[in-house]
């Protein structure tokens, strides 16, 4: 397999980390890693496959022999970018939701369509994370039959919201522990012991750019253009692993059995699914893995073709560094 | 008013000091107040305005004189006292699930059902926390269109297993910052930090006996016989108050702005919603309070008779010790 030259574009926040561990993990065939970052952390170092890399500050000229540039960076950083990389020929994986939903640029996730990477025009983009993770689950059932509707409420962990997150949730349960106080600032209101049921930026119709994702993206994954799905975002105090609980309808009744047979059989999820015996998908079973939990199913008992189910899966892996690093293995 | 002798069976748990706290409050007319236990706690004091009361062991010869007893204990000490309680002339309102889906037993939320006290006979039942904080708004919903069906999923806090689920879930965290490792005992797996999608019994249709709940105490409480009710009960490591995110399907299309409209005027209910203005229900806001809070109502994407909204309350007080004492203001 011919070695390629990769980029990381933001390889010192949390995603940007797990890309790092996850190259080496999976044995990525690189010939040269270039670790691009913001200026204040450029000439910093970080360790891959035993070596120092010294981390460079992302320019418009440093993408010259690049072949693949796994994006690790926010929307503005990845539309600054994005102009070069393609110029310079490279191939543009990029986590943020700067091109997802343009007609030019394919939205990838593996297992469901790996296809799509073959029309791309130097931009991929990955998923929302806990699109990701949720339709990890509903494209087993949507081969079965065409899901018509979803209805999700989400169980985000503090890690979603960068590597402050987890930060701000351990200084603030330590401050709790010792009878002090605690200022929050990257979350909105006290994560620690609370729920908080807005993530992103609120839209006209009553929700969230990140309730959106779901449905905006999920059509274009699944290629159902005509999916509804109702979605709540809400934060809750996990370091890591997001979950969702999904009611799922499709065109055609699925029985239980049938979904659990085909999860046994379905690429990157491992079914979780014995209430008796306390077995289900949690966030404490799924982070720093790959693979996406599967749990809880039943029918739904407010609609004959609709089953309830259980996800989850570590959104910082397969919810971004995995899946961009899967979508570039599709490349070589 | 005429005073009362009012008694709490199992006044030592969480519920029954919280009833303790609200009858001071709320000034309940009391002419004595009888608190049972355990043989364990018997002797113990408990203080009531000012006043030390001792424990006296629960029997079938202590209700004698008793107008009111006030139900915090569990199902196997309810069934045991019911008789004794009912042949003594009380009225038992009984906070465990024992007797709620009795023909002969009413089971009242007073914002929404006060005219089922009239036909106990000797029993009332005080509904499930999740279903009460569920119905606060619902019930507003169906006072506008009849519900057809509602999804939701729940956000519960540690309390709602009993004065040891927040104990458990400090002393996990407290051991966690100093590094050493926590064997749960009242939960099945660790709460901090994780999500646990399984509360009550596992039940031959995939549900648990507390999801359940939702549809079957709700139909009796609202007097929809076929309402249709998909829940997902979770535990989250929040220490107090319960959070529902719901679907809410009626007859007729209620449109966002005629629900505001009612939840503004609704007993017990305060409108929290507010997006752009960070302001949404949170456990954090509720706790310790007798108010339901509601917000982030917004049409449902999947149903256009759909609305979706996210619900917070106290569980302690309005899901169990202050929803108990308002029945027994019914009945004076």
């Amino acid at each position: 397999m011919m070695k390629k030259n990769v980029a990381i574009l933001g390889a010192t926040g949390a995603v940007g980390r797990e890309m790092l561990k996850i190259l080496e993990e999976r044995d990525f065939p690189i010939e040269k890693l270039t670790l691009l970052s913001s200026k204040r952390s450029a000439g910093k170092t970080l360790t891959f496959k035993g070596e120092e890399i010294t981390l460079i500050e992302a320019a418009d000229d440093v993408f010259e022999g690049v072949d693949i540039v796994l994006g690790a960076a926010d929307n503005p950083v990845a539309k600054q970018f994005a102009p070069a990389i393609v110029k310079a020929g490279a191939v543009f994986v990029d986590n943020s939701s700067a091109f997802r939903l343009l007609d030019t640029v394919p939205l990838v996730i593996p297992e469901i369509n790996p296809e799509d990477v073959k029309w791309h025009q130097g931009i991929i983009s990955n998923p929302n994370c806990s699109t990701i993770i949720t339709l990890m689950a509903a494209s087993v059932l949507n081969r079965l039959s065409p899901i018509e509707t979803i209805v999700a409420s989400t169980y985000q962990a503090a890690s979603g919201a960068g590597a402050g997150g987890p930060i701000e949730l351990a200084e603030e349960i330590a401050a709790y522990q010792n009878g002090e106080t605690y200022e929050p600032k990257v979350f909105p209101y006290p994560l620690a012991y609370n729920v908080i049921p807005s993530i992103g930026s609120p839209l006209d119709n009553g929700y969230t750019t990140e309730e959106m994702k779901m449905q905006n993206e999920g059509r274009k994954i699944l290629h159902l253009p005509e999916m509804l799905v109702s979605c709540t975002c809400v934060r809750v105090p996990v370091m890591r692993s997001h979950s969702i609980s999904a009611t799922i309808v499709t065109k055609e009744k699925i029985t239980v059995e049938e979904a659990k047979e085909a999860f046994r059989h379905a690429e990157g999820i491992l079914l979780e699914d014995d209430l008796p015996n306390k077995v289900y998908p949690m966030p404490l079973l799924t982070s720093g893995k790959d693979i996406t939990l599967v749990g809880r199913i039943r029918e739904d008992l407010t609609n004959p073709r609709g089953l309830n189910l259980f996800v989850a899966g570590d959104q910082v892996r397969k919810g971004a560094a995995l899946n961009t690093i899967q979508i570039a293995e599709l490349l070589l």
